[in-house]
């Protein structure tokens, strides 16, 4: 079969959502391995820890206190890559140069195209998951996620324009003021795992919202727009159903969502929770379709820990449209989320996207469909902790 | 001035040969770190390492022996990424199947337009870029450094096609037999550190061609080709004269080679190493244009272990025309070397580009300007050994 011979040769695969080529290379699982080991993170933590500045009741870096709160609790980012207060900057037209040191004149013209900039302003928030030290979403049931969904999605709704049908003024219980600028983007993420580049265990994720939108969703829009225009059906609604019909690259399904592994995978175990309906953002969602994402969640985090049971780290995003923009660019979006986890063969040795893959092309060592098998086959409904 | 209000402001900057955005947050540098911390590698090393399977005489983990050579040598990976042999791959383009197990009817067209695969061929090469374990290039005078220039150059023309004025057919001291295809791009990179998931300290550095253009190549090419379309001129020629007139983003400078932490740097530390004559591939260059560039490679890695004192991780990669394909696009094309290292504040506390950068836009946190001063004002001629 088809699959029988992509298990065997090396190949390039399309992404149609990024419009790019990876390179699978599946017989190099097998090379041996001298390099590099992470250090799994620790199993067992206390359910709070003094010295975290993400437990209830704790001073923070930056001097501010952490109140105690029960569910989730969202503050502004001590140390925002954007922020709301900055001066206004427009790129100038002319250099005040125009005299060569060693080429004579440079046309200023020459200056504007090739070292363009704009000013971002935008605001960075945390979202602590839980109060407790110790659970990760693997930890919690669907249930508990989903409360995390609905803290997201009063983030979004309340920097959505107040002109919008979903536009809710923030709710008390968020703590947080209504923004000061009309954003354009807001990128939801989480970063897990000291692999991830996450300093502090304790469940949590970010929110960059921004005056521009940012590259990456941009360019996902742009090829959903594309696709709809000239196929009059959605890239990734007739993606979620081909897989489901395939069921080769699926990992989780409910009646809302579906978690597959991608044909166009870059990380070993990358997955892609998809709405099964047309549906461009989080408030959208009915409740019975939140339920089904939360559930989703905690199947995808629970099977990750399970395969090299270890707490899997990764980092999450949440694609959906646009705060503001063109209708047509809203209209295109598909709320889905990405799972990028480093780990490749065991809870301390992880891939590498360096050389090759920074300065030619992504290349993987083993296909999707073979992701997709062993994370199906795990357990998605309880946590093996060995240790 | 503009360098003023740019060090303190977040802000946007496009880079043209990717045709991307990037974010730059320069306040952010200011934040602790509490995360993971990198294992320096070790300063001092044995000359020969008799575990190590490049050193002279020794066995490698697939079984070959590593004669006994001086200067560089060439072998083909025992862990290919790619392959030579390999069954012809066509995508069929009508699935095997057409029912859905949930959807009804998939037409098997959307098939072949959402799984889009092509076969690749290709073959893989290791260059050992000296016989002693402990000489990185940065330990190598630029004399040293021009064999390897001339190994990578002699492997680019044993690949052309036999009727390209560059063609030679490989030296008898290459060691490597004529390529049985037609290969259409060589990628040459450097992964050096445990951090850029080099498993092996010994100077040394990977070769991959392919029977299609990769992913970043082809962007860059498409990108080169477009601006010499409509402003006459090459995108890099233009860039590296703005570059040398302004002086600001000039880390090393010599009559052949400028080296630069460019406008649209990702990594903390980036810097490009360009051509100052448009000169598209390796064979094009003169003698003294060799010295060059062996001089400047030397002073950059140098600089590089100067900023922390320590063997600095990175990957390197050339890009320059493809071997074979429309004689405008090789046209575009202007040699130059990319070189991206993790380390962002010392030896150990390297930047993460993940959640935001993998889901949303690459982030830094100090300015390419910044970076450049301070390599710039480093020593390029001799590398401090501390310990
Ligand atoms: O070929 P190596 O050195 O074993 O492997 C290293 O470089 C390759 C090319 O960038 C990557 O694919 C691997 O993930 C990395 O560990
Ligand atoms: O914001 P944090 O968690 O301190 O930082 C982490 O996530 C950011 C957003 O992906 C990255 O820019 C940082 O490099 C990373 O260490």
């Amino acid at each position: 079969s088809d699959r029988e011979v992509l298990d065997d040769i090396s190949h390039r695969r399309f992404n149609p959502l990024r419009g790019s080529w990876i390179l699978v290379s599946p017989h190099r699982a097998k090379r041996p391995w001298q390099g590099q080991e992470e250090t799994p993170s620790k199993m067992s933590l206390p359910a709070f820890d003094s010295s975290c500045y993400l437990c209830p009741g704790n001073t923070r870096a930056a001097g501010g206190t952490t109140p105690a709160y029960s569910g989730t609790f969202v503050f502004v980012n001590d140390y925002s890559a954007v922020k709301e207060d900055q001066p206004d900057y427009v790129q100038p037209r002319s250099g005040g140069w125009t005299q060569g040191l060693t080429t004579g004149v440079i046309p200023t013209d020459k200056s504007s195209l090739l070292l363009q900039v704009a000013g971002v302003r935008g605001k960075c928030y945390v979202i602590c998951f839980s109060p407790s030290h110790n659970l990760t979403l693997a930890d919690m049931p669907a249930e508990m996620i989903a409360p995390i969904i609905k803290t997201w999605t009063a983030l979004y709704t309340s920097h959505l324009p107040k002109s919008s049908p979903y536009y809710r003024a923030p709710a008390a219980e968020l703590g947080i003021t209504a923004p000061r600028d009309q954003y354009t983007y807001m990128q939801i993420f989480e970063n897990k795992g000291a692999a991830m580049g996450c300093s502090n265990p304790h469940p949590h994720g970010q929110v960059w919202t921004t005056t521009s939108v940012p590259e990456e969703p941009s360019l996902e829009i742009r090829n959903m727009k594309e696709y709809k225009r000239k196929h009059g059906t959605g890239l990734l609604k007739d993606y979620v159903d081909l897989e489901i019909a395939k069921m080769e690259r699926v990992v989780a399904l409910n009646d809302y969502f579906a978690a597959l592994c991608p044909w166009w995978a870059v990380w070993p175990f990358e997955t892609m929770i998809v709405c099964r309906r047309e549906v461009r953002s989080l408030p959208e969602l009915t409740e019975e379709e939140r339920a089904g994402l939360a559930g989703i969640i905690s199947i995808v985090t629970k099977k990750y820990d399970n395969l090299f049971e270890t707490n899997f780290p990764y980092s999450m995003g949440i694609h959906q449209a646009p705060l503001d923009g063109d209708p047509e660019d809203c209209e295109a979006c598909h709320l889905h989320l990405h799972f990028v986890p480093p780990l490749l063969r065991s809870a301390t040795v992880k891939k590498f996207l360096v050389g090759y893959e920074l300065m030619a092309e992504p290349q993987r060592d083993i296909t999707p469909e073979q992701a997709a098998e062993r994370l199906r086959n795990l357990r998605g409904d309880e946590v093996y902790r060995g240790n």
